[in-house]
């Protein structure tokens, strides 16, 4: 069972809707690229693997969407439609990267719009299968520094939900629980989204992995106790120097790790990597609308005053110094990134 | 209108049911010590400075239900009442120490069960009135610490709602907003029970004092972006080296501030301090029932899955390294806090 799932008779994107999780297992239909970036911006599906493949379909689907004949305005309407959906979440890079690599099909000699329809499509299903082949490369990567006996603390969600399937780094947890390596999650739930109680909790307990969930700031006690040996998160965009934007609360996480010795890892696929900028701070961090910090309720009641305000960066910066490694289908890279890196991929 | 109120007339003890807002104003009546206890446990009044005084009314209410006439076998049933009231959280120390100097009354050459009944009741009344006093004295301690135009990272709550009235952190915020100074709260909303969303907010919102709910998470941000001038939180109990446990989540802030070189302070009456204890390693947190983390709404949807597990950690514990200073009523604490403290103790 994929995250995103396209049904060739139909010409239809299927997407489990993830606000819908974990009360109910629900798919979106997306019928036009505008669906799918409506879908993007309001998080029916997230996770930077998964938003990248989505908007290679919802690319796909403005060419399917295009009436005309002519194959110069087919073109010009997918440029359109790409932009529109590039523009639906700023900071993940995998968007931008899967709409790049969709775009650079126009430069194709390709001179029938049916043609190029086909094109879109098999591009589309091909980054849809790439994702899985990379995720379990990824793991491949990750499994060996997972311990017997360690607790893990995750961060947000990297599952089967955040891609097309298996996950980056819940991948690797999943693999070393499956080599028979005993271990424990604590899931920060993840404020305010709430991805690690809803989705990473669901996605464990359907594996069967042992977890608690515990609230984001509860994790600096276990780390300080002494009761964590482990910490791994995915990452949205990281910059040629290695600071990775990702779920906001990530980079409190990564400091109290490394305040206590406890190694952290970021874990993505390389096409999260964006070498045009040199540092974190020049990352664009996605502002989120007050109503998701604000609409929470505990029993039933509304925890929020009538009338409050509220500020929901989605996202920050973990500085690279913080981690002590970045797990990738290419291998695992250690300080210094820059370098190692482009040893890795050269 | 202050938080914690006795009526003299009727004998009772009218508390703010804090679980109740923001969503309404209701008194909770405590006719008895037993009643007092699980208002404490259950959370119905909680902030340190609060609980130590509801605990002394509930040995007032100890010695008014005793129905007997003999002033030993008063003393035995006071004593056994302390001892149930001192168990109801084991983290703050301020219950202990109120508990504590109560029982100081068993040592007193009264012989009369009406002369004992008195003195309990107006030893708490006392002790009531002297937290006001104590927290106004804390807020002119710290209130030269904040600038003109300072954003202000809190939290948890501290505010009139922890203590008896005005508050300790929240007191100091208090008192520069009304010497007319520019201030901007970013209120943690300080998941699980959201003290900060809840609590917090609401008095903010009475008072007028700008502010925004941010997640937990989302602080590092605002810190590393240099958006925030301090960082104010209370205690729960200060061990002798000026190791702070406070609310969860404090010592990740703390790491934030301090690794982005902003100040952050720990607002507390000295009876916070617990010198029999040398290092915050040896103070005992309270970890809670798993149904605060799990039972939590979003858009009225439960967020997380049917039979999920939770890890629950009521405080942590904030190194003293990590700490600006220590504000007190006696005066603000500078490192090294251990005998910086004396000199101003004694």
């Amino acid at each position: 069972m994929r995250t995103i799932e396209w049904k060739e008779k139909e010409k239809e994107l299927s997407l489990i809707d993830q606000r819908l999780i974990p009360g109910r297992l629900e798919y979106l239909t997306c019928r036009s690229a505008s669906d799918v970036a409506n879908a993007i911006r309001e998080m029916a599906v997230r996770g930077a693997p998964a938003i990248g493949v989505a908007a290679a379909y919802g690319v796909a689907l403005a060419a399917i969407e295009f009436d005309g004949r002519n194959v110069e305005d087919m073109k010009q309407a997918i440029r359109l439609a790409g932009k529109h959906l590039e523009e639906s979440r700023p900071t993940a890079i995998n968007l931008t990267w899967a709409i790049q690599r969709a775009m650079e099909t126009l430069e194709l000699p390709i001179h029938s719009v049916e043609e190029l329809r086909l094109h879109f499509i098999s591009l589309a299903n091909r980054m849809a299968d790439e994702d899985v082949a990379t995720n379990i490369r990824i793991a491949e990567t990750g499994e060996p520094l997972i311990e017997d006996g360690d607790t893990i603390i995750h961060h947000c969600n990297t599952g089967s939900l955040a891609t097309v399937e298996w996950g980056t780094a819940l991948g690797i947890i999943r693999m070393a629980f499956e080599k028979g390596k005993h271990i424990h999650v604590l899931v920060d739930e993840t404020r305010p989204r709430l991805q690690g109680a809803r989705l990473t909790a669901w996605e464990l307990q359907q594996l069967g992995i042992p977890y608690d969930i515990i609230s984001d700031g509860a994790a600096g006690y276990f780390l300080r106790r002494g009761d964590v040996q482990k910490v791994l998160f995915g990452a949205d965009r990281v910059a040629a120097n290695g600071d990775v934007a990702n779920k906001v609360g990530s980079y409190m996480l990564a400091l109290a790790a490394h305040a206590n010795a406890i190694p952290v890892y970021s874990v993505f696929p390389t096409s999260t990597i964006d070498i045009t900028i040199s540092s974190g701070n020049q990352i664009p961090i996605e502002e989120r609308d007050e109503s998701e910090v604000l609409d929470v309720q505990v029993g039933g009641q509304q925890a929020t005053p009538a009338g409050a305000h509220a500020r929901n960066p989605a996202f920050d910066v973990t500085p690279n110094h913080l981690l002590s490694g970045w797990i990738t289908e290419k291998g695992l890279v250690r300080s210094p990134f820059n370098k190692n890196i482009n040893e890795l991929m050269h």
